[in-house]
């Protein structure tokens, strides 16, 4: 118990932090109507209540937080506040279970952009407005989580990215503040700067302000059922565009430039590869379309919803601007496998992320090299930088058990009698938070609202095992854990 | 070129045993009709005259393989062989095209049992007889392969089953002789078990020879449309269990219990996990199908089917009993990830190998550990072995090529106007050498022939790579590898 006091402690800080966040849609809107202002304002109380409480019980032992327990703190702390942060959708005036509460909350903080909500457009706007709040929240909890405990935890090949600065030695520790202090500051201006090139480029203060939000946490949720379609702009979609990539981006890389280190992000190798992606996968797909279009596609429309859609997927955000499961077969099993790759290290993107399918790539031509001269002795590098075994050892054990947790949920979908595509895309899509599915039900022209109850807890399992990048819960959850 | 006369001695040596092999059906059936006699003596004259050619021009330098040609051999025998098994289909009374003709002698000599043909009930008996033969040949080659070459190569992890008898020395020859000597025998017998059991169940000679010989190949091919509900026998479905299991299993170790290693198959880990998989997931699946079926289903027969079909896919067979892609989401969400599975190495079975997986879980089990532990040594053990990090690293490279030729093929047949389900489980069929795919053109109730010449193509390459292990093809189509 008293391991766990620190644990408590802070997270009873973050309930204070999220009952702050939770009156903001109702700040934000005072000189308009706040139709929900009651249950936001019940909810933070609830959450400041819970956060004081725990605080009280747990301040003398608040500094002794052991390291294994930042597993704890982790884990908790997101599927606490997943949880919390349900509690305006639950009291507001929506018609919601709680399940479906837990789910669109989950989907916010962690943000993934799956949603059981229809007619947005007619929605209450406090309520959109705190979908966009949660996703922001989750996207910088998810840089600041990569930057400050997943090295440390070593998950999944996490200590590629490793540096002096987080090995939490006395001496780190300045750099540690400065670095976040940096991160959130380029997080904040580039908020800023979406918000302020949408509502240049005719979006409504209102839309703006919510489309920046999520742009930049590559969360997805946005004001109308018809996503980014709602706007029929072009521009708009390419300003979308350049701000999820922004958002899928390694963003300590960002701060280094921002300290005069130049050039250090696009020398980076994820980068690079991340937006080769972006250039060749939609140019080549807009000519497949073309081809069997039979001249029926505007090639410059085509173009851009193409590259919208598509960047939209890999950097998990979420946002669609066409039925884009409607495009043929190879549209579809192109989505499909974009679904996998996710954005960068140290952004605010799911997946499976860029840098693992670029050290099994390594591994291959290692094994290949090997085949033809057996005796000859290979040195692994990355970013110019030596991988150990040990590194490729967790990036295998992460890679195993992301794909035994799509295996299991894909099944637990089916045994709720949803068909194969519905199971494997929703299973696919909470494991990368991309968001929509593919098929009629969860697909981008679809919602996850008829999904029976249980699927909708199942999934939201998912999202935040995938957010946690699914070895930290396992920690957690493994008796051998608690017993030592 | 000097390198090459050994690897197209050998193949030519191969080319005369084919023909030899392409007269057996006019032998066996001698007694009775032979309609496609001529195309069977044609095919046979012109493998042995190429041959013949091939032995004459190379045999001055017929000794001096050198050890990488190895992978020009093991590779360039089994395309070549593919395509020439392919004569008697195309010189034969059948109207097919060549890539038709190429898919099923491709499918049958990798022992897949994916097939272009219907109408088989009323088929002439000597092509029904040749795609036998094939599987049954396919079945001993790749057993063959693994002991002799596949460790030497080391392949995707196959260094793991290399013992001192696969070093190739001086020393080691005639062990490896009586192991070979060993192999040849307990095939045969297990054939010649499997023929009779299944003649005394009640089927015809014809049809217990033909259903023998695929069944320990893991084969898949049948007499009948129906395949194996043609006999509508819960006797002849266990036996085909039984026998399909046996040919899945590692065949050496069958040879190591005959010089009197008793025990050595059950302690095998491979095993051990293999034969649980059958144990625990048809009781688990008729459980499921009894819990939907408002008791509709005849628990008895619903179990030895779901048992047989089970066991088909995992061992990669590809028998059908009835259609299962039409039991209900579930059942179909399971067979398609057991299409992975995949038997034992060192069996006539394809697939992904049960021990990679165990491999995968061993290096998650220590990562969970290490995580757990920071400090703590770890050593890897598999079937009382220690396992190098040079075998993690060949068995990542086999999976990362795996799963990136199923996206290939995926992304091919999409290309070609194929529905998700039918490209994704199409290749996927034919990398794991399983057999029908789902959905409704390649699933178990449908047929290859509806897809496009290019599909055919296509899949026949993938059946040929599956079957190889992939890797071994990759190298012999490096430039690297014939650069130095």
């Amino acid at each position: 118990m008293r391991n766990l006091s620190p644990v408590i402690f802070i997270v009873s800080v973050m309930f204070i932090l999220l009952s702050i966040f939770m009156t903001l849609p109702v700040h934000l809107l005072a000189y308009s109507e706040v139709p929900n202002a009651l249950a936001f304002i019940e909810s933070a109380a609830i959450c400041l209540g819970i956060g004081i409480v725990g605080i009280l019980l747990t301040r003398r032992h608040a500094s002794d937080l052991k390291p294994r327990f930042m597993f704890v703190l982790t884990v908790s702390s997101w599927f606490i506040i997943a949880l919390l942060s349900c509690l305006p959708f639950y009291l507001s005036d929506l018609d919601i279970t709680l399940a479906e509460a837990v789910f669109e909350s989950t989907s916010g903080i962690t943000t993934t952009g799956a949603t059981v909500l229809s007619g947005l457009d007619g929605m209450d706007r406090d309520l959109l407005l705190w979908r966009s709040i949660l996703q922001w929240i989750g996207g910088i909890g998810i840089i600041g989580m990569f930057v400050a405990v997943l090295p440390f935890l070593r998950v999944g090949g996490m200590r590629l990215f490793a540096t002096e600065s987080s090995e939490w030695t006395d001496k780190a520790l300045p750099r540690m503040k400065t670095l976040s202090r940096g991160l959130l500051l380029v997080y904040l201006v580039f908020t800023i700067v979406a918000v302020t090139v949408y509502a240049l480029s005719g979006m409504t203060l209102f839309d703006a302000f919510n489309h920046g939000l999520t742009s930049i946490a590559t969360g997805g949720f946005s004001t109308s059922d018809l996503s980014m379609a709602k706007f029929d702009s072009n521009l708009i979609l390419l300003e979308a565009t350049f701000f999820m990539m922004l958002g899928s981006l390694p963003f300590f890389l960002f701060v280094r430039e921002m300290y005069g280190q130049h050039g250090v992000l696009f020398r980076d190798q994820q980068v690079r590869l991340f937006i080769t992606i972006l250039l060749v996968v939609p140019a080549l797909l807009t000519a497949y379309r073309w081809s069997i279009s039979n001249g029926d596609m505007d090639p410059v429309d085509g173009y851009v919803n193409t590259l919208f859609n598509v960047t939209s997927v890999v950097t998990t955000t979420g946002y669609a601007s066409e039925d884009y499961s409607a495009w043929g077969p190879l549209a579809f099993v192109v989505f499909f496998f974009l679904m996998f790759v996710g954005g960068c290290s140290g952004s605010t993107a799911g997946g499976m992320k860029i840098f693992r399918f670029q050290l099994s790539l390594i591994v291959l031509r290692e094994q290949l090299m090997r085949l033809l001269h057996p005796r000859a002795v290979f040195t692994r590098n990355y970013n110019r930088r030596a991988v150990s075994d040990e590194i490729i050892a967790s990036m295998i054990a992460y890679t195993f058990i992301f794909l035994l947790c799509l295996v299991l949920i894909t099944t637990a979908m089916a045994a709720l009698q949803l068909d194969f595509i519905t199971s494997l895309s929703s299973a696919l899509t909470v494991l990368t938070n991309v968001g929509p599915g593919l098929g009629e039900i969860v697909g981008p022209a679809g919602n996850f609202a008829p999904l029976p109850e249980t699927a909708k807890w199942i999934l939201s399992v998912g999202m935040l095992m995938g957010r946690l990048e699914i070895l930290s819960v396992v920690i957690v959850l493994s008796p051998a854990f608690w017993r030592s």
